[in-house]
């Protein structure tokens, strides 16, 4: 049996999301589910590391395989390249280790999140971006991130459903950037619940606007009630970076 | 009368180009029309710089229109970024000397050409460059725009129609300039025929890929034949960089 392992990188925008929920859906994972079974000759399932959702892109999601079938890596990534649509490509394929596995094996995650801070639109970033109008203030901003930092019951900034899995989750760092007009947010922790990165933001938003002071955020924390910081930032702003093994 | 000049940022793929043919067109002067007549309560000509084509897109064009009304320079970009589609946008608005032109009294352009140059497509790139799977050779594409440098008929290198007109057009610059696969062609010359920045990245590219020697380039301009190097470079990878005036 061979384990193969893939990055991957997409546009978002026109897909439901990394999870395939039926055959044949407008899903990452089933556009390359289906050219990889035309590739084998058989049903073959492929396991993403983060489950993107819908409009949201990814610059190196990590995905795995297995097969009996030795192909070699180079092949493999040309037969992808050439018959999958131009918004997804495969920029690597490795043999891994037979245990290789890419969402148990995940050491942690950087998230990516783009603002155009401008009072007009940008035509290039306008996909790829969330509009805020108004003047951001990056130092509510950076204060309000800090209070992210570590580890913390991110149920109050989350849609995930389950309540009999944990919702703690370590944050290591929150950068935020600008460089005219653009606000990069770059977030790194060892995991991340449903929609967890985009209500942060929309956090980081309302702290930026003044709206939402820094200090109140432990309390939202901890009252683990939704919807009490923001509102949810836009899928198409968000990009999955980089994942550690 | 008052003479304002506009400063114009857009992504062309979606519009058939600049100049406007008819009413309600779907052009970026049209658009432009469009939202100034409505502010002004008055059909009002916009002149653009470039007549960019179906696809090109714009960092920063040009434009020039006149009114007895007087407005706020500000109360006019806002306007303008208010109505607008959010692929064209208005940076700047200026107060003109009277006699300014945007297209008459222009000295200098520079055109952006974006080739994606790897074995697999750009998810983000794919709707901004053209992309070359083989490898282009920078070298023999440098030795190539070498041969464009300085004043020549370029009939050979352009769609342009008139006869009447000068064919002649001098290149100033061509620096070529390549990060982690992305290829950037900037072009600075007193002006440019229809389509004149197209066939000359076309032929780099066919100089790139070694298919036209930079030795045969001069000969090529002389005999003011169309179509003897390479092809027309696709509209999506050109960007209307800079005007200088």
């Amino acid at each position: 049996m061979y384990n193969y392992r893939l990055t991957i990188q997409y546009d978002g925008g026109r897909y439901k999301g990394w999870q395939k929920l039926g055959d044949n859906d407008n899903t990452i994972q089933a556009k390359l589910e289906n050219v990889l079974s035309q590739m084998l000759g058989e049903e073959t399932e492929i396991i993403g590391c983060s489950r993107t959702d819908a409009g949201v892109h990814a610059l190196a999601q990590v995905a795995c395989f297995r097969t009996d079938k030795y192909i070699k890596e180079e092949d493999i990534r040309d037969y992808f390249n050439r018959y999958l649509p131009t918004d997804i490509c495969v920029l690597e394929v490795a043999l891994a280790e037979p245990d290789f596995h890419a969402r148990y094996k995940a050491k942690d995650k950087t998230y990516l999140y783009k603002i155009w801070n401008m009072d007009y639109s940008n035509p290039f970033l306008r996909k790829y971006s969330q509009h805020v109008r108004e003047r951001l203030d990056l130092s509510l901003m950076r204060a309000a991130a800090e209070k992210f930092l570590g580890s913390h019951d991110f149920t109050a900034f989350s849609n995930a459903k389950s309540k009999k899995k944990s919702m703690v989750r370590e944050i290591y760092s929150i950068d935020i950037k600008e460089t005219e007009g653009l606000i990069e947010i770059r977030i790194r922790g060892n995991g991340f619940l449903h929609n967890m990165v985009r209500w942060i933001v929309g956090a980081l938003i309302e702290a930026g606007l003044g709206r939402l002071r820094a200090d109140d955020i432990p309390a939202i924390l901890e009252a683990k009630e939704r919807g009490k910081a923001g509102s949810l930032a836009e899928a198409c702003g968000l990009f999955l970076e980089k994942i550690s093994y």
